[in-house]
């Protein structure tokens, strides 16, 4: 007989043994732990409710489920709540749980309350800076006794382009190696570099296959994004390249035809009210090929809004029946995951996680179960959250070998010229050509231009050890304080370390401030050090509750309002005055983004380069 | 560039470089061979239709799908069909090629005009036959041309029981080897000894569980066979064993028990038209974790009453909407059987595999096109069909090594008695005890009785080359006319041969003439063979067209009604007077068989056992 500590991380052999022995507690012939009697129950393999049902449970996983008192066998433990209707535990069929900014264990801390009991990890973030270690990190809280399941995905992405560096190299031998060691691994996580994708020339073409072939030599799934991909050739060419899923699309339209290529589709929350209404309004007939997801959600907003709970309440908001939004959390991602054994529905063999909740059409959660036991009541999380002392590998992640002088971000001009060309970006810059500004030159180095929202920004390389810096000028997206500067570990996909500031003293003193802090932000204002939020685990993630975390990001915040932000949007509909948060964003290198600042390279030297085509320009002239 | 006469049995490597390939052509940057344009298109991802589609391929797979007119690159051919709708390829989720008892060229022949173009081959006949050998074999016709996609599932049940042998034993090693060799195997054929999958005392319990682990670890699909499990507690543990579907619920009752438990449905054409009408009745709300298939049908039946949309048209008469009949044959069982980048839906990067239906309503189809060709026209298929000269491990299956004489069917009495007891079974015999009766004894042998409907029934090893027979009386079924005897060398799921005779002499007769045939059926009347059907491969298939083997039938059909054949049927539904040709059947020793005859071995010497219990039983006593 299996015991329910080795039932954790998915392997065959545990597998058959668990299941061997709950063949026998579903017949009556061995005890079961505990019977959960409930109001009624949502089967979503027939999308109906059964009333006053018994969900029987051997260890951390359901044995029998059945009308009241029809369990033949022996039960240790009866629970009856008959007020409460249960769903099953609730999925992520994309996250990156690096943007709730939580280790794994206060991630499940923070979700399982909200109902979410199973993530497929999006590994992009991790993965770029620890690729080796990816599994062993995503398993590791697990191993300690958290509950929540967490199925890595490891990212395609590593690097981002062919044009950066650091953190690691995922290939086809790496894939193949993460797919044969660890049941736990559905696929691969979204692939992104489009570019890399339909273009034999790109660096990363053969790369980002051989990731594609393991995938489909271990029967995976190939995840996909493809972020601005709206034309009809463009969206065939996708599904024709075997990514099998989407979760950027925007509007109805785009929606609409990505589903009718074979994407399963992954509807995220900005785009959900829109987008369900119009399915609801097109007539669309058949849900089993959607799935709502969050993908990225910092901790403080999971706080306000709520996780995966959040997205299904958003859904019965648009119109859609609360019995199809949960499939859509439930079945559908698990299927498509091919997870169904495991995840998915309240059915033998299945985990034992089950969302009880007090009002369906509100989708009010009152109490969550997980691996067979109560894990929360109300928002309050039952067990005691594993300690674990998180290694070197993923706490000294933050490399750049020195203290940053502001010489290091200093661009110097061609002798003799009193003005230089400079080659400007601003966030979420979509267009084919970079904008050109003719900036003044003091003392032998092109300064800023203020008056014109000409600010600088630059990416300081954090796993050589080199100190290497690339920067250059910026528009409409920084500080106008003087002597002001804000950095940043979390830099979408690379994870470098971006800065952005008035003086090059000032972003001197926030990189510095944020290495000390092994990662997280770091805000300079008038010169002097304000705030430092701690992301101590990969730069991106930090060991302690969401409540801890989110008291350091608002005072973060409080500090940052005192700043003089510039703000000249771009058409982008997700760039917002203030505090620039979502430049941690606006540093991304896939499809569509056009030129971009990496860390320096031998192929880029100066850092500038452009991803679509691989074009390299200085960044002034 | 791969060229399509790679894109056969799909490898990951080859793979890569098709959807390499397929995305440039989607694009418009490589041209494609051909555009088929299109009245409608049923899109099953949302379950709608569009008007005036074209469909663009290249090589054997779609690379294109959107509004006529719209695909931006060359095109080397155009074909107009503005009067007909088109559906995917309709698949098979469970089904037993050799039960058409064609050779997959001549099956391919067969069902391909009637939309079936993909079948998951439930391979428990051939491999309890050759074992080893399922995967050359499934895939042989294909690599020789066959449009017919073929995903073989390897035979659970092999042997059946482990009170049976001969022909393969399929483990752990063998299921970890065929997963790994090939992408076509999508998992492991219908687990179906249930003794052995709940008791560890039963000999099968390590072997069987030894091929679920391997296909879990390779993350295959389990597929389970449920026949005769309706109680709640045995479908649950049904469930929690890891079995993820079922094939076998007779009711409504029962097969929405089974779903709601987590099992996929797969919908036989006997039960379907209750049990359709019935979920309809009691409101399902959701008909994705079903499909509709096929299972058993003769090549004969097929030609009268269609293959898969033989299926889809009952489903239709039952009162289910058509769009969703056709997801139960396409998109439902493709991602059930996590086949859905290859079949299932007519979008990029799938198989050009497409029905073409001047009726929808009436499920009436003009054309199908398989691997981006047209491939038949109204019932004409129009392919050559591949000539396969299949090797001797094929051909030559029925080895008894020896004559059989009159005295190898004789029953001894012991010395002294009169008469004797008999344990005698009859055609579908599911109860715990077999049936007693006390019969004469002549010569020192123990007799038939005419008079009351008992006749002999045999088994004849047909893998060990010693000639082995057992012998039983039998009740009920079988021939009345003198020296007359009907053999078969099929007889599920060992496939020895099986023979019933009304004289010891006609039964050697039948058996030795089907033996000179490599396999097939034996029909002896008045001590003379007087029909003979050829199954020279694997005793279960020939290689001709369906309608030369129909012919065959018709006179072993016509020649069999010249026999006065007994008709005392028990409680089970199947079983018709007249030629008794489900005896075929009548020999599985899965659940709910009990007491069975198998051939003789050192466990069974007599061969008479009982499947559920391991007991086993003198034939006279």
């Amino acid at each position: 007989m299996t015991s329910p500590a080795e039932d954790i991380a998915l392997d065959a052999k545990t597998e058959i043994a668990i299941r061997q022995d709950l063949t026998l507690v579903a017949l009556g012939k061995r005890p079961a732990d505990v019977a959960l009697r409930v109001g009624r129950l949502l089967d979503v393999s027939t999308r109906t409710w059964r009333e006053d049902q018994e969900i029987v449970i051997k260890g951390r996983r359901i044995a029998y489920v059945g009308n009241a008192g029809s369990y033949p066998g022996e039960v240790g433990r009866r629970v009856h709540e008959p007020d409460l209707a249960a769903v099953p535990g609730l999925g992520e069929v994309h996250k990156h749980i690096e943007s709730s900014h939580l280790t794994p264990e206060w991630e499940a801390a923070l979700v399982l309350p909200r109902g979410n009991t199973w993530t497929c990890e999006a590994s992009h973030e991790f993965s770029n800076v620890n690729g080796g270690k990816t599994l062993e990190f995503w398993l590791k809280a697990r191993a300690a006794g958290s509950p929540l399941k967490i199925f890595p995905l490891p990212g395609s992405a590593v690097p981002p382009t062919g044009y950066e560096h650091g953190g690691g190299w995922l290939g086809y031998d790496e894939q193949r190696d993460f797919l044969r060691e660890s049941l736990m691994v559905a696929g691969l996580d979204e692939v992104m570099d489009w570019p890399a994708v339909w273009n034999p020339q790109n660096p990363s073409y053969d790369r980002l296959w051989g990731m594609i072939r393991a995938t489909f030599e271990q029967r995976g799934v190939v995840e996909g994004h493809a972020a601005g991909i709206r034309d009809i050739p463009t969206i065939n060419a996708f599904a024709a390249a075997g990514l099998a899923s989407d979760h950027e699309a925007w509007t109805v339209e785009e929606f609409w035809e990505k589903l009718s290529r074979g994407l399963f589709m992954e509807l995220r929350p900005h785009s959900l009210p829109e987008v369900i209404a119009g399915l609801l309004e097109k007539g669309l007939a058949d849900w089993s090929q959607i799935a709502l997801t969050t993908d990225d959600r910092s901790a403080s907003d999971t706080l306000e809004l709520g996780a995966t709970d959040h997205n299904v309440r958003l859904a019965i908001k648009a119109g859609l029946a609360p019995e199809i939004a949960i499939q859509c959390v439930t079945i559908n991602p698990a299927r498509h995951m091919r997870l169904t054994p495991w995840v998915g529905s309240i059915a033998p063999g299945r985990y034992a996680d089950i969302v009880l909740l007090s009002n369906v059409a509100e989708f009010e959660i009152a109490k969550v179960w997980a691996d067979g036991a109560q894990v929360s009541d109300g928002k309050t999380y039952l067990p005691a959250v594993p300690r674990i002392d998180w290694p070197e590998w993923a706490t000294k992640t933050i490399n750049i070998g020195r203290r940053l002088e502001a010489s290091d971000f200093a661009i110097a001009a061609e002798p003799g010229r009193a003005t230089m060309q400079a080659a400007v970006l601003r966030p979420f810059h979509w267009t084919d050509d970079f904008l050109t500004f003719d900036l003044p030159v003091k003392d032998g180095l092109v300064q800023r231009d203020e008056s014109r929202n000409i600010t600088k920004f630059s990416i300081v390389d954090r796993f050589s050890g080199t100190g290497a810096v690339s920067k250059m000028f910026w528009l409409g997206c920084g500080p106008r304080t003087p002597d002001t500067a804000l950095a940043c570990s979390m830099a979408h996909d690379k994870h470098n370390i971006w800065c952005v500031g008035s003086s090059d003293e000032a972003m001197a003193t926030a990189v510095n401030a944020l290495a000390e802090n092994d990662g997280g932000w770091a805000l300079v204002r008038g010169g002097e050090v304000v705030a430092r939020v701690r992301y101590e685990v990969a730069g991106l993630m930090s060991c302690r509750p969401a409540e801890a975390l989110h008291e350091e990001m608002q005072h973060l915040y409080a500090e940052g309002a005192k700043v003089d932000w510039m703000y000249e949007p771009t058409f982008q509909p997700r760039w917002f005055p203030g505090f620039p948060e979502r430049l941690a964003f606006a540093t991304l290198t896939c499809a569509p983004w056009r030129w971009v600042l990496v860390a320096p390279s031998d192929y880029a030297p100066q850092g500038l380069v452009n991803v679509q085509t691989g074009q390299t320009h200085p960044v002034v002239f």
